[in-house]
């Protein structure tokens, strides 16, 4: 049960929270947001999320109305009133209350926490199927509100079997919805799309264990024609960890099974999140 | 002074009003709206704008939750509640609150009003400067809450010296962020691009009206190599009814002045809004 979230700092009754019709996230979905999760009382790659958010918030030309170490601190004064010490917790930034609604004003910041999302177990074990779906995300960089392509073909997803998009624009793949995307070559490369995508976190830290590993990489153009080729398929998010991808449209990948790359990948990611977690060296007062 | 909207058809105290945080309109962006003005207590062109709220409702999914007709009486019930003749009214409708935070459920719907906004007489007597920016709307027949590159660009806007932005393609012009967009060839025929772009009423109005006055009307693909030869070109919106545009960029469009025919279609849409208020015969009732 989560009590609380905050509101410009505010610690406020999650049930009773709301804000203003005014808003410009909710009037012109002019709005970043951040999402991560936390394990044992830590949230995982903290920094990491918390730059990005900053990087969105800039690129959207919206102040941060706190610093990041003040963030920081209230989002553990959050977990704290909640004593959850596995959950996620999402971060909004919006261009506040325009009288004109259009202008930005002074940004209204948001820090909801929600109970740990589950991904069906079926999913890591079987893989899962990816629907092509001709789109680019308006500013890809940005980790923008902006979700209306991703959540009308919803139903088209279904009818697919697809959990999950691929989107591409003709020629090249770029990312899912709410995802990066990977292939691994017959030579045993993973290649993954470095423009105009979200440059994930979960991303960043499976590109550094593929590294560690000696699995080459290789951050480029990823051609629609290169599918057929892959040996396996894979996408990766903060909610998913690595997720073996087994077939794109009608395309099966390699056995149609997770591949023993991807698998790889998957026990590394986790490595490095109880790595991470070990770092951390929570002081007492944290561990609620 | 505007003391009260509606929410899910509740009035409600204007400066109270709120919305959860867990709508999918704040958080993912997942919203359509529409805007329309008020004069002596008539709503203008009524139909069409509840037609296309509609329209774009049933283009994301969302189920609109009242009829229309029903929306028409809660919307006088409103003007009646804030008595004002002279306004202007906002719909709005999400993807309703998400316990996932992702998938819509049953929609939010708002009717907010506003005083009757002011286009700043210059820009009707001298003509605007519009610039140049590549970007295709996502969803460009749907009026989305979606305005992330509108609102980013407003400083590259308010450099150049443009109130308004003219979106293309690198091939074709579309639409402005608010506004659609027209020119007359030096033969004197009337050219707007007839895809990828936002139905505005106030176009159907001026196309109606061009084609009563006897101007050749071309609803088809406008190159952005026909920018140069244009002998006017003008916007139209709600709020602008028709407004010359002078300069695009650094090309001077004819005298640099406000042209012949924007000048007369703007006449004429003022004329088609005093006989659409002529017609309607209000009630008594209605004339408060």
């Amino acid at each position: 049960m989560i009590r609380y979230c905050l509101i410009n700092g505010v610690l406020t009754d999650a049930a009773q929270a709301s804000i203003g019709l005014s808003d410009l996230g909710l009037l012109r979905g002019y709005g970043i947001f951040d999402y991560f999760l936390v394990r044992r009382g830590m949230p995982m790659f903290f920094d990491d999320y918390l730059d990005r958010f900053s990087r969105s918030a800039a690129l959207l030309g919206l102040e941060l109305p706190v610093s990041l170490p003040e963030l920081k601190a209230h989002i553990f004064r959050l977990l704290e009133a909640n004593g959850l010490s596995d959950t996620a917790i999402r971060l909004l930034l919006t261009g506040g209350y325009a009288e004109d609604s259009y202008t930005p004003t002074h940004p209204n910041w948001i820090v909801m926490q929600h109970p740990m999302p589950q991904v069906p177990a079926r999913q890591h074990a079987e893989g899962i199927k990816l629907m092509l779906y001709r789109h680019v995300r308006e500013l890809p960089e940005v980790k923008s509100t902006n979700y209306l392509t991703g959540i009308r073909i919803r139903e088209a997803l279904k009818s697919a079997g697809a959990p999950e998009v691929l989107y591409h624009d003709g020629r090249c793949v770029s990312e899912s919805a709410r995802s990066n995307f990977y292939i691994i070559t017959q030579e045993g490369v993973l290649v993954t799309p470095r423009d105009k995508v979200l440059h994930g976190v979960t991303r960043k830290q499976v590109l550094q264990s593929a590294r560690e590993i000696g699995i080459p990489v290789e951050e480029r153009e990823l051609l629609l024609t290169e599918l057929p080729a892959a040996a396996e398929t894979f996408l990766t998010s903060t909610l998913k960890g690595v997720l073996p991808v087994v077939q794109i449209d009608e395309l099966r990948i390699g056995s149609g099974a997770p591949g023993p790359i991807s698998t790889r990948l998957g026990e590394a990611f986790r490595a490095r999140v109880e790595a991470y977690l070990q770092q951390q060296n929570l002081p007492e007062e944290r561990e609620f």
